[in-house]
């Protein structure tokens, strides 16, 4: 065991996603608040809110930007946020003059949820597509093996025979509602934050509203009608819908683990896992892995829903375990998407033998 | 404490919905169920799947039909769900000829699912009127008194003023987002469930799927492509979107309640619990009573999400946990919206003495 | 559905435990408080706080007392707690001289957590011999079945023959640890709790001490150092042992779930539901509503450990979402028990045909 | 964001534990697999079930056997354990006549899960020093505060003044329980795993009793009466345990975030968040933290709870659930006592200004 399972030097071969994991890294969660630092400082240049050369000299500085590591894991344990340590150590580099106009009128939150915003929208993409990855593996297995009878079990008993097309389609389908309501979510989740320090942009005064609507513009995000910090519905709605697609994949996994049992036998799996004791065994690793993944993210997803109950303008609490939830939900769903592919391309039905 | 709080004959004050519950009662369920199998002879008569005189025996036996309720209670007993127990009393009051008629081709998921989908209709057409009218409350509310100037709080301190407005804005704007989360709820839970033992309408032949189709017009649902015996995500969106609703309405429950405090003022509320120790206390009672029912569907809803793990054609289960689970949540919800209309309605913002 | 599975005229007899739900229903949520109103009282008078005439007075009265539900209703509606409506009631029937003796010093959280405790009391001495009979009816079982030679099964495949006794034992050891649990639980639930307003018991002044130790002494209650109003860990370590318990036999039922598939048979049972589409089945019922309730208490319990977050001296929200979960927790423990005994009573290993 | 606070390099500021964290790293879980084959073979060669010369050289390779990760992370994708890839490599470098002497008659479930008792005896000990060490921080608080008088609030309001006494009983005496609990959990967790393939050491025949005595003596562990693998109480017990102390960290968290309200003023902080807009901000960072943590453990605890439901003799899916947790739950539990002591330390009352 170790703490994360996701980026364990060992345990992310079984459940990692070398794809969606560095999304949600140290670096990547720098870089997206470094970019946000960046656009804000242009669009409030192209606004006339701050002097052009003053965004500038922050975009260059930025482009190039390393921060003190240390400083920022001392920032964090002080103020509970990273961002007032990262502004300071930004700051120090700039020329004097323009050291105001970084930041202006920005708060923590919005760098912060504006950040992630950037590389959930990546992230949803991504799921998007394995997602129809996987509907078109379903297509081909129905294709080659839907005509095979299988026999349907209801209450964990033999009831009648049915197509092994009944099953795939049974997978299936779920994945073409969850496509959509990816879709969904990634309208509610690619929005930028930008409120300033109560959510009113109080300090950019009537340059607010043009500077927000420009910086939307500039990291191609939607632009809510007012900013939503303490609204995380739509945040709590996508990961939602992240453990319904782990739910839904992991019905397919408990589904293929009693067919694969040494005494039902109806399917066949491509690759198995070997026991350390038992040399014969062929170990339905995989689609085990599915369920587990299923049960992890509807675990975790209640903590996600106790956090909708945010404090006042912005909650210390319930925000921060926003943080250490949904990484691990959304890598989980990745995780199950590349395990539930690889499940169903070495996926074989087999006649049952009368 | 008793069991539920909802049905409870004293707690049902503080968290009961004498709107909703009814819908969950076992005699609505079973008013559903007998709705079902009217409908289904009807249909199937429609089709010439049976004859027009057996489906208007079943339809008039069932108009008026009391089943033996200790009897049914035995019958979940032995099999796990009523209905066997059920077909069997109403066969006992059909003609010899006409007895293999009822229920033809269907299953106990289909009068149970099928059934729910009735009564979580009318539950979400109850729940969107509710929230129309917090919407319009809510803009009553800000009219009245969105002028008045608050202190916004982060991380629990004061931070700098802003108008109530921008406070009744972060609690109205999620509500209008969840009214059309509900809609599209309504969506997925207002399908028909008929696919037999295993889903195939094995037992129909080709009158299956013309039935199915005549059966969903007769009760107004939508036809699902396939039977969704085993695809439990539209039940579980649904939970998920009840969730989000009594979390944002929790997190206003959370904002009353802090703002109440009694070194903070910053509102008033139209009625206060009473204290049996000190008189001297007003209680913000229902904006409590938001934060409970908030962190209460967040918990129920995990197991919801497991409740996604629904092996094979039919779990007797994953179903069962479904069953435990989602009226609960259901009928949390609408308390929730009654309580928060009882807030709102008694709510006045006051002006900070400086 | 309906609301609550346990108390439900049908659902009931799948997932009810008869002798359990009494201990939570209205009539002895009410007759334990009144019966600490009136032990309180004599403690008072023992210890010379109040009249004797006053506190056989309010004994006398409470003997039979019939409270006025509808305004118990409205003032759990009104106060969030039944405490003040109750106590006003009990007040108008008493002598005006003994009135403000009734109730002296104590809190509705007094009544309440100490009524609670009460019954706790009682549901574990239940829970604690019902264990003892499993744990009796598993060394029968393991005695005429012990030697029964049956396959074992690691990650879901055949791994090598065991005896059956190898199987017994991991269900019934548990069970061993689970009945010390129990008896720790008892020392942390069945306990005073009486602290009046603020937990201090301010209002009796030098009688506090004395009083509170006569309460215990009458209630057969532990007295703890002070009172524990705000300290939930005692209540919430015991929803964790009824999460233990249901979820060892959550293990059980789903293990004998997959022995008694059609294609394993490894074991038979007496007792198999019915199918309304197909009679030919034999659903292993009981073991299913085990695995059920088991997930069903480990969802609950996540709600219970959230609300040790009791904020201040006495939380309306917290403490109301005990109410909500804590009680359904007990009864679902107690189902899960009769129907553990009901399975392994008719449960029979078979021989495994080679 | 990013996948684990824990070992985030910046998160870890404000939520990890530096003393925990490498208990649970992978290399530490290597640690303690390679400890538990070396002490198994010597444990043979002790009571004659290998030769001498066999232990001793399994001995002296795993003395500096450094693995190959690629290879151990390509092992646990394919087995879902590492096990069989690690005794692959570790096999390859012994004498031929040796190798089928390394882990006779274990199975992967031995190392792995006495492996991790290994690690978590140690920190449930150093667990254990830091509820002492803050139950004497809040003695010295006591000392020096406990007479101020402070307000004391129910339901969020005003009630009436009581001593910082009271308030500081409250948060000590549960930690005086849990440590308590904590002893209980050693017991339950410090228990050696041996079991074989199936739980019934089949492979050493008559040597397996005293071999399983000989290395629970050389590892310092408990001995069962029977092997647990599929017995998870012990391992769930003590996932209560870690909820139920941050759960109590975290009500003391959410009480000094209320006495530390800027319009409260009942507390001061020696440190205090800075805000990046607001510089006149004092965020009460730590004390935020402990209620982040008890959130998030209590969320993941329901998932333990659900791993009780773990199949046959070992379960693929439930098992790995538990690796994805219960080293959450554990570094949880330690930032949360390190927090909270810190937060202690630098605690003042402060006397209502009348």
């Amino acid at each position: 065991m170790t703490i994360s399972a996701f980026d364990h030097p060992i345990l992310s071969g079984l459940l990692g996603d070398e794809e969606l994991e560095p999304l949600f890294s140290a670096r990547a969660e720098i870089e997206a608040m470094l970019r946000f630092e960046a656009e804000l400082a242009l669009a409030q240049a192209d606004q006339g809110a701050i002097p052009q050369e003053a965004a500038q000299e922050v975009a260059d500085l930025l482009a190039g930007f390393s921060p003190d590591i240390a400083a920022l894991k001392a920032g964090v344990a002080q103020d509970g946020v990273v961002i007032p340590a990262l502004i300071a150590q930004i700051r120090a580099g700039l020329s004097e003059a323009w050291r105001a106009h970084l930041h202006l009128g920005a708060t923590s939150q919005d760098v912060i949820d504006t950040g992630f915003a950037l590389r959930a929208r990546e992230a949803i993409e991504i799921l998007g597509k394995r997602l129809g990855r996987l509907i078109q593996s379903f297509e081909s297995l129905e294709k080659r093996d839907g005509q095979i009878e299988v026999m349907a079990h209801t209450r964990m008993q033999a009831a009648i025979p049915v197509s092994a097309s009944r099953k795939i389609r049974s997978w299936r389908e779920p994945l073409l509602r969850h496509a959509e309501r990816l879709e969904k979510a990634l309208d509610e989740v690619a929005v930028l934050h930008f409120g300033g320090a109560a959510g009113t942009l109080d300090r950019l005064g009537e340059k607010g509203e043009p500077v927000a609507g420009r910086l939307a513009a500039r990291l191609d995000l939607a632009l809510p009608e007012h900013p939503r910090h303490s609204e995380r519905d739509g945040i709590v709605a996508f990961a939602s819908v992240l453990s319904l697609i782990t739910g839904s994949l992991g019905k397919m996994g408990q589904d293929i683990v009693l067919a694969a049992q040494s005494e039902v036998g109806e399917v066949e799996l491509a690759a198995g896992g070997g026991s350390s004791a038992m040399p014969h065994k062929k170990n339905p690793v995989a689609a085990e892995a599915l369920v587990t993944l299923a049960r992890f993210n509807a675990t975790l997803l209640g903590g996600m829903h106790q956090a909708l109950v945010h404090e006042n303008e912005r909650s210390g609490t319930a925000w921060t375990l926003e943080w250490m939830l949904l990484p691990q939900m959304i890598v989980a769903t990745g995780a199950a998407t590349l395990k539930a592919s690889e499940l169903v391309d070495g996926l074989t039905f087999k006649a049952r033998s009368v």
